[in-house]
Formats: structure tokens, C-alpha cells, sequence
């Protein structure tokens, strides 16, 4: 895990058992890192994102929330799904399942602003990167370019990206706090940002609220800055392009 | 509402389009209150927990629970289950429920030490007051006495009841916001202490997890206490009486 991983991610591990190695996410590549370590202890790589298996499982999400959205009394069919995206795993594996099973449903990935190298991507049709690997309070999605699998998926099956600001994901895990009674990590809460505050056409959307590892001192920062959905702030599009790119 | 009710509280129902009229719980009655505004203004009057409507109301609570139970792998069919607890009308709900439906799913309710009114009334087999009306920081659940139709019910199908500090009231909701990823005011986590601190017989246990009205500052404060789930504080039973009776 990057060294920077909070405290309670980090605990959270190592109490199910696991040895955590902590790397510096500025100034170390984990790809050779975590290659190094596999071929030296004769172990199994399990790749965070950029692996079939891994978007097949994520994909599940997927299922369940199309069954979810026709089972709602509105029978929802067409809708945008925006997506958390780092590496884009759980993004190509939803968009997968939702092409398969509910074409209306369309993912766009949402990305912190700065290290918004998917929404480029799908932007420009080429795969881009991040300039920096650290930097931001969302720190589980700070991948440093799409995955080699997961581009094309979300190539043919999603976009366009979406890009909120930090504020904007610390002001969604106070939203989530106060209205949703969940505790939401704020890399797990761009999505509901660009639900709350993005440019999106009128009616409804769904958001993924993934992941809850946020340590309580940055949690109580958030939830103390107050409850903004009632006066949004400027949502902003992928790092120089327009918001519809 | 009472005057010290959770600010996002009063303001979440005034949000909702209510008028809110605020009393002081510590000298002034409530149940005179509200029936001198129905009568001043022509209004129908609904109780928070004594009307058998409400009680019936909170009882699909218990059909939910009971068919989840049943449908987890190990088909859970016995098992304490431990509800908040003010006037009892979610208790009496669930243990009405649960006597029909799924009758080794015992209620058990969970009170703030001081205000455990329902647990003596149980233990005596006859109706308790609390001494105070305010001081603890659970302050949903701090009703005087039980309610009138609620304590026969309870009496008859739930108990023993337990008793929980507000330290551990608040470590629960610490420990919710840890493992569980929910926001739970002290007095929805009391169940959850119960369950984590509670003088219980081994074996799997359900706790109701009820209610997410608590300010950003009390919870800020009981999420940076740290997680105490492998350290247990010391459970207490009902004031005056063995955690048993």
C-alpha cells in the first residue's frame, strides 16, 4: 500500500491476517515493485484493477444495480451510472455488465481533478497520464494511468468523464454523512460530488458510493465543513477540456 | 422536539416542510404539550411509540429481520435480539413480530444507564420511572416511563433488558463508523454496545442499528476515541439490578 494509506486501511489489513508492505507512492513504481516481490517469494500477483477476474467480480456491482433500478417503482432504464475510477477496473466491469444487461444504463467514471487521466483519455482516444502520483485527499483513485484492459472497455461501453475537485469530494462525504447515514471515503465519494454538483442533463442518476477507509480526522474535517447540497459549488469537466468532452 | 435534540435533526425536519416546536424536556411535559397544540389547532395527534398503529408500523422491521436470518447459510433461528430503547415502541414492534414469525428470535431491550425504565419495569413486572428526563447523550431514547401499551407486550414476549453507559454508547458508534461503515447517533448504537459489551450468552446476536441523527461535533468526538472493539469496557446490567435480571 502506498505509505500515505490511511491509518485505519492500513490497521484494517493487518488485522485480517495480512503483511502490509508500505511503498512511496512519489518514488516508487509498485507495478516493479509488487512483480519483484511476487517473483522473490514465489507468490501470486492479484492486480488491483487491470486483470479480467478482478473486473469480472467488480462487474457484479453492476448486475445488482440494474436488477435494483428495474425493480424501482419509476422502472429505471436510462440513467447515467457515474463511477469512481482509478485504474478503471470497477468502471469497465460495470460498464460491461450494464452493456449486457441495461443498455440505458451508461457509465461515466469519475476522477479526482489533477489525476483525471481516464476522463482524457476516453476524451482524446489515446491513453494519457497523470502528471503527479500524490496529491490529493482521494487517495485510493490516484492511479497513474488507465489500465492496458480496462481503456478499451470503457472505450466502447462508457464517458465521457467527469472530474470533481477535492472540496467537492470532501463536501459529498459530509452530503453522504448527513442525508445517507454512510460513511464514505472521499476517493469513494466523487461520484455522489458529480451526481450532486456535476454537469449532467436533467432527471435521475446513479452513483456508486465506494469505499469507506478514511481516517476519523480527516472524516471529522469533512462532516464539520457543513452540508453544501443546498448551495452548490462549481463543478468543473476533465482537466483542460470541456465538462461534455 | 425537545430543545437539545441534535441540531441536524431540526433542521432535517424543518427541511422536510414541518413546523418544529421546541419544549424543554428537563420541565416541561411533553404529552400535555403536544395534546394542548392538537386541541388549540385542530390536529390529529401521533404518538412517537404508544398507539398500536405506530407499533404495528415498526414491527415490519421484525418481519425483515426475521426473513434475513432465515436466509443467511446458517439459517439463523435462534438468537438475542437487541433493540434500542425509549418508549418501546420499536421493541414491541419487532417482539410482536417475532413471536408470530420466528419465535427463537427473543427481544431484548437496550437502555442508556439511568434511563432504564423498561429494563426495571421487566425485572419488577411492574412500571418504572427514571428519575431524570435529560443527561445522557442518547437523547432519542430518554422517554420517562414506558409506554402503555408497550410494557404488557414487552413484558410478554421481550427481556431481559440491558442497560449500556454513554461511554460505550458512543465507543459503538465509533466502532460503526470503523467496521460497519454506517453514522449512528449514541442512542441508535446502544444495541451495538450491547451486543460488543454486553453480559450475553455465546452465539451469534442481532442488534438493530437505529437511527443516524447526531450532530458532526458529537460525532467527530466519538469517532476520534478510537476503536475499542478488541479492548471491551466493562458491560453494566440495569441500575440497582443484576445484568441477568
Amino acid at each position: 500500500m502506498p505509505a500515505d494509506a490511511p491509518a485505519a486501511k492500513i490497521d484494517g489489513t493487518k488485522g485480517l491476517g495480512a503483511e502490509v508492505v508500505l511503498y512511496d507512492r512519489a518514488t516508487q513504481d509498485r507495478d516493479a515493485l509488487t512483480a519483484g516481490l511476487a517473483a522473490e517469494r514465489g507468490l501470486a500477483l492479484i492486480p488491483p484493477f487491470d486483470h479480467p477476474q478482478v473486473i469480472a467480480g467488480q462487474g457484479t456491482l453492476g448486475l445488482e444495480l440494474a436488477e435494483q433500478a428495474a425493480d424501482l417503482d419509476l422502472g429505471l432504464t436510462k440513467a447515467p451510472v457515474l463511477v469512481c475510477c482509478g485504474g478503471g477496473g470497477l468502471a469497465s466491469g460495470i460498464a460491461l455488465a450494464l452493456a449486457a444487461t441495461a443498455p440505458g444504463l451508461r457509465v461515466q467514471t469519475v476522477e479526482p481533478a489533477g489525476f483525471d487521466d481516464m476522463a482524457r483519455s476516453l476524451a482524446t482516444g489515446q491513453p494519457q497520464r497523470n502528471d503527479r502520483t500524490a496529491g490529493s485527499v482521494c487517495d485510493a483513485i490516484l492511479t497513474p494511468a488507465p489500465g492496458r484492459l480496462t481503456l478499451p472497455v470503457l472505450a466502447a461501453h462508457a464517458g465521457p468523464g467527469l472530474v470533481v475537485t477535492d472540496d467537492q469530494a470532501l463536501d459529498a462525504v459530509a452530503a453522504a454523512f448527513r442525508h445517507l447515514r454512510l460513511v464514505l471515503e472521499p476517493g469513494g465519494a466523487v461520484a455522489l460530488a458529480a451526481a450532486l454538483w456535476g454537469d449532467l442533463p436533467p432527471g435521475p442518476v446513479i452513483a456508486i458510493a465506494s469505499g469507506g477507509n478514511v481516517d476519523a480526522d480527516l472524516f471529522a474535517k469533512a462532516i464539520r465543513r457543513g452540508d453544501r447540497t443546498a448551495s452548490p459549488p462549481t463543478p468543473t469537466g476533465p482537466t483542460g477540456t470541456a465538462a461534455s468532452a
